[in-house]
């Protein structure tokens, strides 16, 4: 296992998922177009599938039903992008692009950019429960529940409100206080992300607590990353304006630590992932690989 | 089985609501406590929780698991007051006030707005899946297929997007046009409260196929119910302003039919919904009292 075989393994299940979601979003009907294309716009040609990865890479740890897997992982890319969908509202971060293209609610206006996000929420849970047999409901079930808590008041829609709160507030918020609102808001969807295979497979405990803390490890710094990104990255590798974080004075863990701190924090954030994986020994060099991109990675 | 009877089933249903919802929206923590407020205002004291009672009227059709029946019944509520949450929102209705009350936006800000209805809509597919057993999980899996299918693309959101259309859109909504919208928009997930104890109790395709043109037939009548309201109501039964809906345009069933034809139509409906209720004989007699409450109510 390389990087080159890494970067195969990631395209194709970028691949997969964008073919996934193409079909899962083919609806005809002229009356509610407006919406499909809000959904297309929001899911498409996006991003580097990170979350549909890690439930394709901690199922190849176990045995897995394939349909299962694919299903997961698509439903988590589904609520990844109504995320990013209504955090883009002209009510919330008020962002006009994404991936330097319009966002939902400028293309479409701020009404379909709402309901654009709400039918995503819908469908990751339609799909995700979809053909259930005696054989798999119970681990449908489970991910329903798991993924519900992960997207809601518990998970990202807590970390999103907790944002939200600091940017208000007058004092800086803390350190801790920012990696509590990444853990939530990115965190925890990437985290069942990684434990997902270890509930397909219906692994034991220690598996899937082992996985759980390499996604926790992997999302911070995944946010953290970021953050030195938008700090020290230049436009053309970002695709989107650096800096914007300092301009609004977003508190960032890189504001909270210092650019030379976090370069530390995120090096230890890296070697916990990889800590986090060494049950696995061989078999995990994928997920291993993941986290050496996510620390790495130029935009 | 007499209207007492029902009044007291009614009241009954909407405590049980009620207090489910309490503990499910116990939450303490501080740093979330503008969603969870949120969340509270947005379910909690609200409305006749009719769809409830059909989850629990339908359920008692057949022998149903009680705690899936109570799920289900919070689930479809959370998906109901999400619903209105976000159709609040100034890019949407822009209604400030809903049962005497600000609307969540105007009391908290649009931005824990659209983050309240995101929370309860995965609110609704956590309760709905959790607890679940190698006994039910198949019907939790089917469950939570059928609500999703009915909040997205294909209902709840598909019908508020065309509603959307309809308003802006130059020329008059047709009638069949108005129909499909309230097909979707409302009729969608009362069909399914009124089928999902057909789903619960395991019952057979024809159950559930009676039980859904039954909740089909309501669900218009509660629709062309609400406009006549409108229409003919006072502000002090109904506890918000008549006339709104011609005041703003808005395409309606009493629009396309006048008010003469839609008292028929609505009598037709209440039929229709009876006759669905013919293949369970004496033992539909709650939701056929159901029907009546809805063509008859004055607000």
């Amino acid at each position: 296992m390389n990087e080159d075989n890494f970067k195969a393994e990631l395209a194709k299940v970028a691949n997969k998922v964008e073919n996934s979601l193409k079909v899962a979003l083919n609806d005809q009907d002229q009356s509610t177009l407006e919406l499909i294309e809000g959904m297309r716009l929001a899911s498409l040609d996006g991003g580097k599938r990170i979350r549909p990865f890690l439930v394709h890479a901690s199922s190849a740890l176990f045995s897995s039903d394939p349909q299962l897997v694919e299903a997961t992982a698509l439903a988590i890319e589904c609520i990844h992008c109504y995320s990013l969908v209504h955090d883009d509202l002209p009510s919330m971060d008020n962002d006009e692009l994404r991936r330097g293209r319009p966002t939902v609610w400028k293309a479409k206006g701020e009404a379909t950019a709402v309901l654009t996000g709400d039918a995503l929420q819908a469908l990751a849970f339609e799909l995700i429960s979809a053909n259930a047999t005696p054989a798999n409901a119970l681990i449908k079930a489970q991910l329903v529940n798991e993924l519900a808590k992960a997207a809601g008041k518990t998970g990202m829609v807590a970390g999103q409100i907790r944002d939200l709160a600091a940017e208000q507030a007058t004092d800086p918020a803390s350190f801790a206080d920012v990696i509590q609102i990444h853990a939530q808001k990115t965190g925890a969807l990437i985290a069942f992300a990684s434990q997902a295979g270890a509930i397909i497979g219906g692994a034991d405990h220690h598996a899937r607590a082992a996985l759980n803390l390499y996604g926790e490890k992997l999302g911070l710094a995944f946010q953290l990353k970021d953050d030195l990104l938008d700090v020290v990255g230049t436009a053309t590798d970002l695709g989107k304006t650096p800096g914007k974080d300092e301009a609004s004075g977003k508190a960032t863990l890189v504001s909270a630590l210092g650019i030379e701190k976090a370069h530390t924090f995120l090096e230890n954030l890296h070697d916990g992932a990889l800590y986090a994986l060494e049950p696995f020994g061989e078999r995990a060099e994928m997920l291993r690989q993941m986290a050496r991109f996510v620390c790495k990675r130029q935009n």
